[in-house]
C-alpha cells in the first residue's frame, strides 16, 4: 500500500448521523489505531507533523474535524458531551470497534467524553494541555492571548503553545515551520464554531460539587502530558486528572506552555509510543 | 573484564576523609557512572535488582553506603548539607569528573545537596520520592508506618513502598524476592545511624522564607519520578520540585506509593534510560 504521511494522507470523508466528517488515516495497520481530537479552533493542520509521523510509524492515526469544524459539516455543538458523542459517531462510522484516543486541549475534554459514553470503545487515553470538568481557571491566559494582536498572526501560536524562553520560542518556529509545510490545507474554524467551541468552555469549567468524581469511571490506562507553565489550561489541573483518575500516569515537561507536545516531539513520540505498548496487565 | 550484575557485584572500598566508604561499580563502561542514594535506614542491597541491572545495560552504576551506614565506616551527620559533602568526598575519591546522581527518598535530599555543592560534577539529576527542603509533610504516614511491626519484618516496606491494591501488593512481594536474591548482604543500619537521619529530616523539613531560592541554582536537567500516592513523601512536594526547578521533567506513576521505581521497575528504567540518553541540547 501507499505510505503516506502528515504532508501526503488524502483528506477523505465520512458520513453518519447527516454528518460529513473529513479525515485522514494512514501509518501502520495491524493494531488499534490512535484518534486525535484537536485544539480550539484548530483543524487537521493545526498537529505537528513530527509528532503525527513520528507516532504513525508504529500505528494506523487517524485526524479528523468534528462535526462542524473546518472541512467536516454539521454544525459544532455547545457541551464536550455532544462533541464526544458526534467523535464517537465519527469513530463507529469508520467500522472501528477499538481505539486509542488522544485528545489536547479542548480535545483532551472531548476524548474524555467519549471515555465516558463509549468506555468499550476505547483501549487507552493521552490526554494532553487538558483539565477535568470543573477545570481551575483562575491563572489562565486564554482570553488575552487570543485577543491579543500578533506580528504574523501565526505568532498567537508561539504564545498559546510556547514558554517566552527563547529555547522554546526557537523550537515554537521550528513547530511553525513544520506545520505550515502541507499545501493542501483544510479551511480555518468559522468564528461561529469558535463562539461554540467558547460557550462549552464555559459550561465545563463551572464548579460543582463532587465534579470530579466522574473520573473514577474512567479506567483506561490514561496517560496525562502537560508543560510546566500552561497558560491556557493551567498545568495544576493535569494534577488533579492524575489525582483522581484510577489509572493514569502524568509526564510533565520542563520550561513549557499549552503546546509541549510540539515543544518536545521526539520525547513526547518515545513516551506515547512506551506507552500505548506496555504490557496490558499493570 | 567479568560482566558483574546487582548479586555479583563485589563489595568494594575506598578511603577519603578519614571515611571508608563501601561501594558496588559494575555495568556498561565508557560513559557517565550514574551514582544511586539511598533511602532511609537503607543499604546498598535495598535497590531493586531489576532497577539497577536494567540500568547498567547502558551505563556504568555506582552503588555506595554514605558515611556511617552499614558496611561504610564513619558517622551518619545529621544534615543533608554533611551528608552531600561525603557523597562528593565518595566521588571524588573515585576520581570521577562527571557523574550522574539518582537519589531516592533522603537519597533524593541528598542528590540535591550534591548538585548544589558540586555543581559541574553532576551531568544530569534522578530524584525519585522525594522533596525539597521545606517538604510538606502534613499527610506523611511515615511515623505510623515505621513504628508498626509486621507479620514478617521484611513486610515493612510493603506498606512503605506500595499501594494497598492487590495489584500494588503483588508487585510488592515480587520485589522483596528480587532484592533478597542476593547472599553476600550488607550488615543492618544502626539504630543510631537511623536517629542522625531523623535528625536530619527534621531540620530540612522545617519550614523557612523563600526557602525553594534554592532549586533555581540546579540548572541540570532532572527528573522527578513519584508514585500517585507517596504515603511517606507527599506527592505534592514532586510537584513543587518540577514547579520550581529551572529543568525538570516530571513522572507520576498510577496506584503507587513511596516506592514506584520498584513496581514499575520496567517502565522506570525505559524512562531513566531516555532521560538520561536525551540531546544535551533542548
Amino acid at each position: 500500500m501507499t505510505q503516506h504521511n502528515h504532508q501526503s494522507a488524502p483528506t477523505q470523508f465520512v458520513e453518519t448521523n447527516g454528518i460529513r466528517f473529513a479525515y485522514r488515516r494512514f501509518g501502520k495497520t495491524g493494531g488499534v489505531p490512535l484518534v486525535f481530537n484537536q485544539h480550539f479552533r484548530g483543524t487537521m493542520d493545526h498537529w505537528d507533523p513530527a509528532v503525527i509521523d513520528g507516532l504513525a510509524r508504529n500505528r494506523e492515526v487517524i485526524l479528523f474535524n468534528n462535526a462542524g469544524i473546518s472541512s467536516s459539516s454539521g454544525r459544532v455543538p455547545t457541551s464536550f458531551r455532544e462533541m464526544g458523542a458526534n467523535a464517537i459517531a465519527f469513530i463507529r462510522a469508520l467500522e472501528l470497534a477499538k481505539v486509542d484516543v488522544l485528545g489536547f486541549s479542548i480535545g483532551g475534554m472531548v476524548a474524555q467524553e467519549i471515555a465516558v459514553q463509549a468506555p468499550d470503545l476505547v483501549r487507552r487515553l493521552i490526554l494532553v494541555g487538558t483539565g477535568p470538568r470543573g477545570a481551575d481557571m483562575t491563572t489562565s491566559k486564554s482570553a488575552e492571548i487570543f485577543a491579543a494582536t500578533y506580528d504574523s498572526p501565526e505568532h498567537l501560536w508561539l504564545a498559546v503553545h510556547f514558554s517566552p524562553s527563547p529555547s522554546s520560542q526557537a523550537a515554537g518556529l521550528a513547530f511553525l515551520e513544520r506545520k505550515l509545510s502541507r499545501n493542501d490545507r483544510d479551511p480555518d474554524v468559522s468564528e461561529e464554531a469558535a463562539a461554540a467551541q467558547r460557550e462549552a468552555i464555559g459550561k465545563y469549567i463551572a464548579p460543582a460539587e463532587n465534579i470530579f468524581d466522574y473520573l473514577k469511571n474512567i479506567r483506561q490506562p490514561t496517560l496525562i502530558v502537560q508543560g510546566s507553565n500552561d497558560v491556557v489550561v493551567p498545568t495544576v489541573n493535569s494534577y488533579i486528572l492524575q489525582q483522581n483518575l484510577p489509572n493514569a500516569q502524568l509526564i510533565i515537561y520542563p520550561d513549557s506552555a499549552h503546546g509541549s507536545l510540539f515543544q518536545y516531539p521526539k520525547q513526547f513520540v518515545q513516551h506515547v509510543s512506551l506507552f500505548l505498548s506496555e504490557d496490558e496487565a499493570r
